[in-house]
């Protein structure tokens, strides 16, 4: 078994890589004067079943490149292809919201189910599709990233409450909370456009001897951690730390969710960033 | 029966609706801050039988906003799905070049036949691949261009000799020169790299009193053009007008033809750009 991996993501496929005692093979990805992509394999790392790394951020960049080596590493003979996507892209458009748009959480799961035989990734944003099965006709499986999260909040934080910033959090929040054995809040939040985020806070004064943990499953913006952060300090909480198990980081948004009072951003390493300090190699590897 | 285009393209599809007598309606195509596409159609102008116009320039842009489209149109009911791709893309990849690379003709044929029911282009870039049911599994439509380009020649030049920058080129040249009554050479191109091409000009002496016509199915660099322009003008030949089927133009490559010395660059509207002069809209029409 050999792992592939765009340049961009050596470095935690290497990781996986040393996880799984197997090498690590960078694919070239060439793109010519007119536009179009040329990839290229080191063909003598070929092996019968091989795994494809690629956390799936900014995706419209990489999925035709992906495409590409998927069919490429077929006419080199791989019987077996495991896609490794530590974040999975376009789980978020999971219904028509206006009349003319389409549901391409199931398009790109039709894409990506034609290429390979198994998916392997990290806590998908399940929302009105409730299993990856319900979308994806090839093999699946959905790692946690609750006990690695658990674990470093165990070393680096006293007295947790764990917060989740909307409904939609509830599911990472809970499993969180499970883990650690802390304390949970869940907010309510109100979203009028694709930047521009109301977070509603109930009482949580309660709470002050504690420290505030924001816990998401993907920053992108930030807006809404920024909002409830300052909800939170305004009524006398901690500067909170905050938790994303997917680094997105639309725009600025790492710098302003810092600027807005957060202690400490931290996030998995489930797509690569200066913020990623939860290793999910081993996990991974073990569902491999 | 619609057109439908996404707002680049806005242009050319009109015009084909126009000689189709039908209705083009444009596709929006909404980037959300983390990357993600999605695209909405005006579900209203949905009918059993669609056209998607899409030229597969910078294809790497547009593929996966094209696939969408076509999901999204099978969701709403659409029976029959043309695509109109005046230049196709991904036509170059034809061989493995180097161990390692796949031939992404292949695969980009694959991932097209899986979203549509027939494509219609312009002078698609045969070279290795000799018919495009080779690659393509659905029905395909192939246009020349050669008939347009022939009548725009008789209008506007007069003594043409046709000449072809390279072998690749005779196919085109050939076509162009029997539609034409015109004499045509086919010279002979050295590729050293993907921006620098070396050509070889026989004695074109015997041409002086003609206007020379360089003609090629793609300008992509120009480097080809460039290299010959300067062989010509050299051997005492007029400036000569510049024709292309597909302005692909990477880089700067329209400039940098005209400052070489070129009388005139013009193409056909396969691809939208200033040097856009010959209208396929009507052979393309009648194709469909």
């Amino acid at each position: 078994m050999t792992v592939f991996a765009f340049a961009q993501q050596q470095e935690p496929a290497q990781a996986l890589a040393t996880e799984l005692g197997t090498a690590c093979s960078i694919v070239e990805c060439h793109r010519f004067p007119d536009g179009e992509s040329c990839i290229q394999i080191e063909p003598e790392l070929i092996a019968d079943s091989c795994v494809v790394y690629a956390s799936l951020v900014q995706p419209d960049n990489i999925t035709l490149p992906l495409f590409f080596l998927a069919h490429t590493l077929r006419d080199y003979g791989v019987q077996h292809i495991t896609l490794v996507a530590p974040y999975l892209a376009y789980m978020r458009q999971d219904k028509i919201f206006k009349s003319g748009q389409g549901v391409t959480a199931r398009y790109y799961a039709r894409l990506l189910s034609s290429c390979f035989d198994k998916l392997v990734t990290v806590d998908p944003h399940l929302h009105r599709i409730h299993d990856l099965a319900d979308i994806y006709s090839i093999e699946t499986k959905l790692v946690r990233a609750a006990p690695a999260v658990s674990n470093w909040l165990k070393a680096n934080v006293s007295s947790p409450v764990i917060i989740g910033p909307d409904s939609e959090s509830a599911q990472w929040v809970k499993k969180l909370a499970k883990n650690s054995g802390a304390p949970f809040l869940v907010l309510e939040k109100t979203r009028r456009g694709d930047r521009d985020v109301e977070v509603i806070v109930p009482q949580v004064e309660k709470w002050t001897d504690c420290t505030p943990v924001l816990f998401d499953d993907i920053i992108s913006t930030g807006k809404t951690m920024i909002e409830t952060i300052k909800h939170l300090l305004a009524a006398g909480l901690s500067a909170p730390v905050c938790i994303g198990i997917h680094a997105v980081f639309a725009d600025a948004a790492w710098q302003q969710i810092k600027q807005a009072g957060a202690a400490r951003v931290v996030t998995c390493n489930t797509i690569p960033h200066a913020s990623n300090c939860i290793d999910l190699s081993q996990v991974l590897a073990i569902n491999i």
